[in-house]
């Protein structure tokens, strides 16, 4: 089985309450507590020697990593991180290590505003770090996203640039799309999913999750420096947003985007047709099973 | 620096946003979203090697500890929890144990009527499995339970009965005292700690959060079945709950508890005094320093 279906199976033997408006299954549960907002929660980890290299990363990059990760996750349901939970195992137990850590987590909590409200450490059997996050957020109702939402004719958009994060660094420096993912949400769309595993991977997963096909446009990816479309295609933690737009916002979106140093690029566009299949636009071919997303199950190389 | 000053020291350096009504130090945070009730939110985590034995627990015994430790955290604030996040880090990526902790870890959380509404799953790079899970619950206001909250002349209240807990298999199959702890708070005490660390480490940290000294009544702290009083006293993983009771209250307390299977004990009484002192209420003897408590960071054995 697929780590997608793997995950897809365990998630659906979990049984949610009323108040659960969105469960497992996208970038955040969110949680309706009655509140004019809804509640966002979501969780991720990193691993060294899966994530982050020990030595070659220092802890503080670690950190940055693990909590912008999390706010990536907010940012692409419409919502804005407020509170997040860390938990550390590791071997040594190096309280250097452990002070430089909840440095880098305090300094990227501080640009956004989040409350590091609680946590716990442990060691760890053999030699490395395990850390995991949990965030809370809010997201006005209205502009809930949802990998779910995108309709058939709607544009495909992604943020920035694709490709070569690893190498280049990016996916330890890379800044979430907070701000614009708020500008989106809402006005411009309500489809709308952070790239971490790759761009086909997760455009599949919009396509299948709103039960459409995607023809993609390849050549219009636009590529990070040094960057193949094999790699823009399935390489990984782009931190990216990708997000369905109605054919008829498109002209003014593109004219009142406001970001002088994101862009956004026309991918691609939703249509009828086997839900997840992913189509190149020029040639037709399936691109379904051409090239595999990055998979965190399975991967052969320490990142 | 010992563990506990430690975490102090990380946990004063991160920066709570004004809605953070209690911040990290405590069982859990309380936050207050302008709800009647607090939100609640605490993480915890159980390591192979350390909280668990691989091969000797299932993964099932692994995943009911680790709801089953936030469900007791969740508890000793007085609260009730509601939704939980969890991720695994393992190796190998073993689908059988994976499926399995997954359905230990519903059939745990539809006891307490809990939501798994989200989590990851990474690789590991060294065998073993890392696991933590956070959780949220509410609490009335006026049943909010800190262990700051101790006051002079309150007498220490221990739910069961403590030690032996590993080699009986208690840290296993241990049941939070979440239904006594409703009892308990805003009716009879809003001072509360479960035992986690162990019984002196845990009343000796109510002491020192409540500013006093605490007088320990060695010769009434009940037994478990083959335990030690040093074991009752150091051991840790009871998840029991201590609690401090007005002496007015008490004897409504004696007459009114209506748990037939777990009894309550007197264990002792807060005093006037060094902050955090722990003596031997028979011979005045400093129990601060002459036994320690388990400590998750430099334990020898794995359990």
């Amino acid at each position: 089985m697929n780590e997608e279906d793997f995950i897809r199976k365990l998630s659906a033997s979990l049984v949610q309450g009323p108040d659960v408006a969105v469960g497992p299954g996208d970038d955040c549960a969110a949680l309706d507590f009655g509140l004019e907002e809804l509640i966002l929660a979501a969780a991720d980890q990193v691993v060294s020697g899966v994530h982050f290299i020990e030595g070659a990363s220092s802890p503080e990059e670690a950190a940055g990593k693990l909590l912008n990760r999390n706010v990536s996750d907010i940012a692409a349901m419409g919502g804005r991180p407020t509170h997040a939970l860390v938990t550390v195992a590791l071997n040594p137990v190096d309280e250097t290590w452990l002070r430089a850590f909840h440095k880098g987590l305090q300094a990227t909590a501080a640009k956004y505003g989040i409350s590091i409200v609680g946590g716990d450490i442990s060691s760890l059997k053999s030699p490395g770090q395990v850390c995991s996050l949990s965030i809370l957020g809010r997201v006005k109702r209205e502009k809930l996203c949802l990998r779910s939402n995108a309709k058939a004719n709607d544009i495909l958009f992604g943020t920035g640039s694709f490709g070569n994060s690893f190498a280049s660094g990016k996916h330890l420096h890379f800044t979430p799309r907070l701000e614009e993912a708020q500008f989106l949400a809402g006005a411009y769309t309500n489809a709308m999913i952070d790239v971490s595993d790759g761009l086909l991977k997760d455009a599949r997963r919009m396509a299948s999750a709103s039960n459409l096909a995607l023809k993609l446009e390849l050549s219009g990816i636009p590529l990070a420096p040094g960057a193949s479309l094999q790699s823009a295609l399935a390489e990984g933690e782009d931190y990216e947003l990708l997000f369905a737009v109605h054919p008829d916002k498109v002209p003014e979106l593109l004219r009142l985007w406001p970001f002088k140093n994101v862009k956004i690029t026309r991918l691609g566009v939703f249509a009828e047709g086997a839900p997840g299949e992913v189509l190149d636009s020029s040639t037709g071919k399936d691109l379904t099973t051409a090239i595999c997303g990055f998979d965190h199950f399975h991967e052969k190389d320490n990142h």
